[in-house]
């Protein structure tokens, strides 16, 4: 189970020996840092088959080259087309699976392009028809053609059906007209739109037989596959510098009178006849299909891996700098030591854990349902939307907050660049905003509570009384009024504090149903008392979250009965995620006096010593996530911790140090000759 | 009192007309925007001397050209130098005054250089004899010499004493011996070093007469003033690409063996002889005035900049910015009547005025005590170390999660370059970092406050009780055990939460030192205690902060007596500050009973109210701010409102659009035609 030291492509001439204090970190054999990471993988074989994908990856000179830390956004570009279109061959050359494209995907750090592409696939096979599916999907697994989703316009994200892109369907010549009708209605932000792909799926209002019939796919050709250049009507482009993805082409797309054959449209749903006749075969939610299959996608796949890799660079970082003293005569200490830090960064790290099982869990349940829906059975739909579009607000949010604290917990390192850190914020910055805005999620959420909740209150036994969908069966459950906690080791109990969280969520959504019905009572429209109840509201939907995320982490624990010493580590962090958001809203569990301010105190305790606790596993914690050197492409949180060489080395190699200094000629000189020649 | 439509550089061809959301917004003239312009300019003539300044700046065509979002990391460098070197010919032209350059500083949105020039200035006149003063401060002003500023080290950064650089003294030459002794002693992070300084004054650990002595300031030639070549024993260099401020060339330097003469010693504080001997004239402190000086002066001059503008930018944003249905019937809204956009944005606007007031008094307050301290008189020195130590962390800390909201709160669109929102919440985030890092100077504050609380606890009457510093006064005064609110009215009263904010600060200073001394008590030793309760005692401190921030505006307030209109739209803003603090840390509160949840629930509603009342000035209370469209740069923000027409525009001239794309040639046209071949 030892681990090899990972070696970094900017040149190391040090001794690349492991640095003593991270090495010493790594004897405390508590656990099997292996066997948590086959956990974490799915079992041993996705591990041994991962590691084969990522050592090829990392030996072949193709993806070396260049450091992207000192790219222009054309260059980001360049190289990630680069290594997409050499991925392919490799995938082709060794034939591999989805899993091992993830893998490959994992080991690049998604710094490649073409990723849209998939996305355009999943909404085919969602939204399309067999015959659809069985025309274009080819056409695009084989690169015959690059598609991307245009759904976001330039005046409208989250309201879709306030989308102005228009397909007018004239029977004349059994074609859509796709139009731009307005500067808002560009298309705005697909990926891989602006520069690279050929065809877009376009989210348009069908207009058939003079009527509006809402959001409809069409798949309309946009760049030319003989030379590239866009087709006629067509006007497209990027959209220029963003926070980070400068690997991407995000891109903008205007549409001027372009006909596209009726066949073009994606009819599982729907069908336009030739005359012009609508005929609806699914429901409003069936659009949002393929929207909820990339949320519980990017869980695990884009959103969780920032906050890990953060997770994994300050903790690395922690324990080799060395600052301040914690007695006068002691040597400097390792960061890590320090109680602020412990607190900075064991809660996401403990996250990083809690929303692995958590999205696992979800991903679970998506593979269970996914197939009915997909035959036109909807009910379990509102459940898989509610908890899709609860953990991606919540992660996102949480991830954001957690490796932004990771950055500023490294200090100035942490927000050099060569840390790593600040492009893992940026870049899961974005999913808050991707993919449904994180207020909008939760408040679709809370709709689904303030539901749920009302369901729960019709008496039991009444013929109207359905059971609740499982995520919200706590609604129903026999509620303590006060919590039995006597002593701060009472709070290390998945029991004591899961059911602290449930009654908590479930006050705050009483409470929001309370405050809404007031209001309406007293005469306000329901339109305006949602609106104005909508802090409450999300409040509660937070809460509820928080608990599913709790909740879901100690059902994982109790799964790993076989595995004694992993399950014990684990449970402390899953002690301390519930712990922390108890902590940090404590508020609303002294509201009602479930809990009293000698209880938040006592959990207090058991929090402080839970760090001490983790401190002791910290890094054997990070290394399980078993991120390579390169995948991390850190100064900060290389895996042998020489951390001051590579900062020192890689500075040298910045355009900054190489290229000259044309100002000094141009203007430093000047500035101080013509003071000089005053004096 | 109308404002001009300020236009920006890039090209605008649309009509050039205000927006007509926007425009209605100004219709409501519930106060007099130039007025509140005038406070915050500090006089009516400050205004149109600011004005005046950035009327020539924003008219001068050395100040256009390239755009700053697609600039690489040297561009930007050559051109904040490029601007520098103007803006030094403009103060010469025009004779300009110091406020007139830190206006000039202003419009440029602070994207020059040297600007550690003035540090080292500041340094120089605070650890430097008047001799001393006298040779090196015209030498600096006339730009002979450019001087930086080199504290942190690659291995040290928040712990002076840790600092590994030495200046040993060699009595046989009167010359002390700079040197780097190891890789982790090489200078890093100085502003300016990297490419333009001539001179760096280094703080070293003294060693004279085999004696160490502690850190003390040497000024060191780095770079030839013939040629600009490193001196010998030189090292120097840039330290790479950073998170934000492209512009600054951060450096690192290490020194082999460097002889400077023993006069290039600063020696306010501490003198070596020619014999070595060395004589201490100031006290441990008076090494950190320079410190508090610049931590006075960032407060205003850099980190709450960047939260107002983020707020201006998000506030017009929102308003203009349409999406979804209040009611079906009803046309898309802007999203600033949703109460949650209200929820994320009206708090961080709250700050930008609180935190102004905040500042504006410490900074009146340094200059009561500055000249005092010079004359080595420390007696204030705790309290204005106190008050500028907790500003900072506190004002980073908020100015960066507010500067994140309004980006957050601005959907795709904030996470565009173009919005200017993601280079103001990345130079904001380094605020947390630098000029002490937050979490380091919060635990300075708690260690005055127990001090402070220690001392107030001595029995009254006793000749050992000491009156305390203004600031902690609270911490004697008379406690009420329960808040009299009795409805959400109540809480709209400055008496009233200022004296919640002082009782719930109170108890956690007592909890903090209760835990200290409990532990210390049981046999800890008294460093191992300090470090098991900093969590507690950073709680301590941050709602310490807090107070001072509503108190300090509460009482600016109570100064406004002429200004009845500003006075009522302030007080809103200072009633949502201190309500939007409880009503996040209502645990505090709620914990002893100080609140009950009705109460809580009570601020509540008070706090929902306010934002509707808000709501009605937000755009005037922006306006106020007076950034001029150049100073915000942001396709977002504009003044006219006119956003989507910008965004369009100025995406077309990004490099992406602009340079062709030599990866359809390479890699994407194979790419197709590969697969098609294999058909």
């Amino acid at each position: 189970m030892s681990s090899p030291v990972h070696r970094v492509s900017l040149g190391n001439t040090w001794s690349g020996q492991v640095h003593p204090d991270i090495d010493s970190e790594r004897h405390t054999q508590s656990f099997d840092v292996e066997r948590l990471t086959n956990i974490l993988d799915g079992g041993a074989q996705n591990t041994a088959c991962r590691r084969r994908v990522e050592s090829i990856i990392h030996s072949d000179p193709e993806f070396s080259g260049q450091d992207s830390y000192f790219m222009t956004q054309n260059e980001r570009y360049e190289a990630a087309v680069r290594k997409t279109f050499h991925t392919q061959m490799l995938i082709q050359r060794w034939g591999w699976s989805e899993k091992e494209s993830v893998y490959a995907h994992r080991a690049l750090s998604g710094d490649t392009v073409l990723g849209v592409h998939k996305i355009f696939l999943k909404a085919l096979r969602s939204l399309g028809s067999e015959d659809q599916i069985a025309k274009w999907e080819p056409l695009c697994k084989t690169h015959q053609i690059i598609a991307t989703y245009a759904q976001t316009e330039l005046g409208h994200g989250t309201y879709l059906q306030g989308l102005e892109t228009e397909a007018t369907y004239d029977p004349a010549t059994q074609e859509f007209v796709i139009h731009s009708p307005t500067i808002t209605a560009t298309k705005w932000w697909p990926g891989d739109l602006g520069r690279s792909a050929t065809h877009a799926l376009v989210l348009a209002q069908l207009i058939c037989s003079g009527a509006r019939r809402g959001m409809h796919g069409f798949i309309v050709p946009i760049r030319s596959l003989q030379d590239h250049t866009p087709l006629p009507g067509i006007t497209v482009g990027d959209i220029g510098p963003k926070m980070n993805f400068d690997q991407m082409d995000n891109g903008f797309l205007r549409l001027d009178h372009v006909r596209v054959p009726r066949e073009n449209m994606l009819n599982r749903f729907a069908q336009v006849l030739p005359d012009g006749t609508y005929i609806k075969l699914g429901t409003e939610q069936s659009n949002y299909l393929s929207m909820v299959v990339t949320r519980v996608e990017i869980l695990l796949g884009e959103i969780l891996p920032q906050l890990q890799k953060a997770c994994v660079i300050a903790v690395r970082y922690s324990v080799i700098r060395r600052q301040s003293r914690l007695r006068p005569s002691d040597p400097e200490a390792k960061i890590l030591d320090y109680q602020t830090q412990q607190h900075k960064l064991f809660p996401p790290l403990a996250m990083s854990y809690a929303f692995h099982f958590l999205a696992v869990s979800i991903l679970e349940f998506f593979q269970r349902s996914y197939s009915a829906i997909l035959d036109r059975d909807f009910s379990l739909l509102p459940e898989l939307h509610a908890l899709s579009t609860g953990a991606k607000a919540m992660m996102a949010d949480f991830c954001i907050q957690g490796a932004e604290m990771c950055l500023r917990a490294c200090g100035g390192h942490g927000y050099s660049k060569l840390s790593g850190l600040p492009s893992l914020v940026t870049r899961v910055l974005a999913s808050s905003i991707y993919e449904g805005e994180n207020t909008v999620l939760y408040l679709q959420v809370a709709r689904f509570l303030v539901k749920s909740y009302l369901q729960a209150q019709v008496s039991p036994g009444s013929t109207s009384q359905r059971s609740l969908p499982p995520s919200v069966e706590y609604l129903t459950a026999p509620d303590l009024s006060r919590c039995p906690a006597q002593r701060a080791a009472d709070f290390l109990c998945p029991e004591l504090y899961t059911t602290a969280w449930a009654h908590m969520a479930t006050r705050l959504i009483k409470d929001s149903v309370h405050q809404l019905q007031t209001l309406t009572q007293s005469g306000a429209d329901q339109h305006e008392a949602w609106n104005q109840t909508t802090v409450i509201h999300l409040q509660a939907a937070k809460a509820h979250c928080y608990y599913t995320s709790v909740k879901s982490f100690s059902e994982a624990l109790q799964k790993l009965e076989d595995e004694p010493a992993i399950q014990q580590v684990l449970k402390r962090l899953c002690h301390l995620h519930a712990l922390h958001g108890i902590l940090t809203n404590s508020g609303d569990f002294l509201h009602d006096g479930f809990l009293s301010g000698a209880q938040v105190d006592m959990a207090r305790t058991a929090y402080l010593d839970l760090l001490l606790l983790i401190r002791k596993d910290a890094i054997l914690l990070t290394d399980a996530f078993d991120f390579t050197d390169q995948c991390l492409h850190s100064a900060l949180g290389c895996y042998d911790g020489n951390v001051y060489e590579r900062l020192f080395q890689w500075a040298q190699k910045s355009p900054t140090n190489t290229q000259g200094n044309p100002a000094y000629e141009k203007y430093i000189r000047p500035l101080l000759q013509s003071w000089r020649s005053k004096l």
